[in-house]
């Protein structure tokens, strides 16, 4: 399916001061006659796909010029229901394109610190004991535009579409280094990938025996080719690039690899000059997904806000709205069950009355810690980094009902 | 993607006396040097796709002499994890095809006894209030061949794989029929789909008014096709048939309508010659997944044993897992978070001790109700239906490690 650049606009049409009112202004009918069906449709399928009267809008980012292959792809949060994220749309970030892997020659070694180095086949790791969790993946680098201002006309999918949710299914990393005998001298692991550029991360021992796994499976099938088919690191709740795909190796040791992606990329570069490094959480963080930027409203009225958010800490326990710039704070119904280090759907009926006005989100998760404004985060933070940007994403309601980033407000 | 009726058949590798035992089997090499990534990989993608290694397997029912239109294709139970089931693998069950609709023009009519007949658009249903719930769907016929023996050589896709779980979104049914002020006479509502057949059913009042609603969503995108797009009834914990596709009518009336889907078919036949009939829950039931019937164990040692159990009538308590055809019965480890209406992952460690033996598992919900055996199910209902099987599914494995239906035994 090609991606389709264009925006469908089709979610707020204009309802009236109450749910009542809107429908009553449906075409009353008592005698309408629908389409009257005629002819067989078509037959079963092998494996279903979208309607195509349902395109697919995405927004890529190109970053170097090689075309496409250290690139990513963004989740079209606007058009996206519930917390689950379909597997074709979760957000994609290669750094040396998409290898294919033959699950049948792919291993995963074990060396190192460790007493007994293993080699593992894919067929070994999947009749293991397993464990699912339904988790978001939010890349680090996601939001980063608003560090600096942002852009007046961008869209909830090109500023924060580097985030998605599903269901993962593997075996824990900690059972794989128990067997291999890993030494107490071991408090780091490296992880390195198959692809070309061999990406790797090291990853505190702690997290690796806390919660880490080693995914093979996504939203109920093979994990795909883009999410690191056929294994993958998954590291609940952190960065995604530390999420190593199509792990090949890990390797338990007496501290950190200094690898590329942690040092050159993936610190936070902050005012005095100086980086934090290894800020692997990805803190509370939230966003108003309808309305949002490019949306256009008809008119004054009643509108169902829905959005999500989501914390990296534990489990999202409240979300507040603004509907006036910031002076007061709502909270939202929050679509249950609340799970940790997942998306969260929250919903909100906000009756606009037609003014100029700013509108936002903002969470707060079981450890206490409200999301940031961004001008909380860059008092602290300034504007030199790229990564880890969870401020409140202000939306502007133009009188004539245009959306727009009110970020730069 | 073709179909592929051949089988994969990696799961159950031999493994040791333990997990560690098993481990040690795998190649000990501290030094392996694992295939070295050599050439960038493929570019981001607007919708991804599986693997080319992974190929679906899918079993199609064929009906009548309409080829594939009047048909049903299943849920390959085998090879998915976690609980929930990819949109493009959930099972099929169609009575005259998939229509071809556009959303532009596709309506909804509420009409007969309520004050204000409503036309709604499906931009307008969009824009009302939503909920989003993980919950299985379950074809009544599901499992209809243990009514009468099954085949020694049938798997567990097809015997079972017409039950499938996803996150669906939509608006409750209560606000469009309060909106269009039904009235106290009301008891039943027909459900009218827009296929060439107008499928069409009848629903109590109480359902409708308590949790059904008209979904448009699952797994976060729009609707497939062959899930009833645009929009379809969804009525959590109800057999398949009465969830109508493609919905393009509710009329409120003050009793059923007698359609043929819930009087020639999808009613119970006793051995009396009487028929149960609105027999609409899905009651209580559990599936070995893997092993389970065309698998092979290489022998001895110990295996990860994983299913699935759900029930229409609420959230699944216990999963009981027996290893010598039903003398002794040993709790599962059931996946948080328990959902109501949903699959429930379990698994359990089994250590083969390479004899013939009988596998099974048997689940109870939270109101009570533990699913019965074949027998106690028959003794009660006879064999003359083809809906509402809910026995334990009884595994045979032999000496050799060959897995049957052991429903015959």
């Amino acid at each position: 399916m090609q991606p389709d650049h264009s925006r469908t606009r089709r979610w707020f049409l204009r309802v009236g001061a109450a749910w009542s009112a809107a429908l009553v202004a449906c075409k009353q009918n008592a005698s309408a006659p629908p389409a009257e069906p005629r002819a067989l449709g078509a037959p079963v399928s092998g494996y279903g796909a979208r309607s195509r009267f349902e395109r697919v809008t995405r927004y890529f980012t190109q970053n170097t010029k090689v075309p496409l292959e250290e690139a990513s792809s963004r989740t079209p949060l606007h058009d996206t229901y519930g917390i689950i994220t379909p597997s074709s749309l979760h957000f994609e970030r290669h750094h040396a394109g998409v290898p294919e892997i033959d699950p049948a020659t792919h291993t995963l070694t074990v060396h190192g610190l460790v007493d007994r180095p293993l080699v593992f086949t894919v067929d070994e790791l999947k009749r293991l004991p397993s464990i699912s969790r339904i988790h978001f993946l939010e890349c680090s680098g996601n939001s980063g535009s608003e560090w600096r201002g942002g852009s007046g006309d961008s869209d909830v999918q090109r500023i924060h579409g580097l985030t998605s949710c599903s269901e993962w299914t593997g075996v824990p990393v900690s059972l794989l280094l128990r067997e291999c005998g890993v030494r107490p001298s071991a408090t780091w692991v490296l992880a390195e990938g198959a692809d070309a550029c061999k990406l790797s991360r090291s990853i505190p021992m702690k997290k690796m025996m806390d919660d880490a796994f080693v995914a093979y499976a996504q939203n109920g099938e093979p994990l795909r080719p883009e999410q690191g088919y056929p294994i993958r690191l998954f590291l609940p709740g952190w960065e995604g690039n530390s999420n190593v795909k199509w792990l090949r190796r890990l390797k338990p040791m007496d501290g950190p690899a200094m690898s590329r992606e942690e040092t050159s990329k993936y610190t936070d570069l902050m005012p005095d000059g100086t980086a934090r490094q290894f800020t692997f959480d990805m803190e509370p963080k939230s966003l108003i997904t309808r309305p949002s930027g490019g949306d256009a409203l008809p008119g004054a009225g009643l509108y169902q806000m829905t959005g999500i958010a989501w914390s990296g800490r534990g489990t999202i326990a409240r979300v507040e709205i603004t509907i006036d710039g910031g002076a007061t704070w709502t909270p939202a119904e929050l679509q249950t069950p609340l799970l940790p280090r997942a998306h969260t759907r929250f919903r909100f009926p906000w009756k606009w009355d037609g003014r100029e006005t700013v509108i936002a989100s903002r969470c707060t998760d079981d450890t206490g810690y409200t999301q940031p404004t961004l001008a909380e985060l860059i008092a602290v933070r300034g504007v030199n980094s790229q990564y880890h940007n969870n401020g409140i994403q202000a939306w502007k309601v133009a009188a004539d009902g245009k959306i727009t980033n009110g970020n730069r407000a």
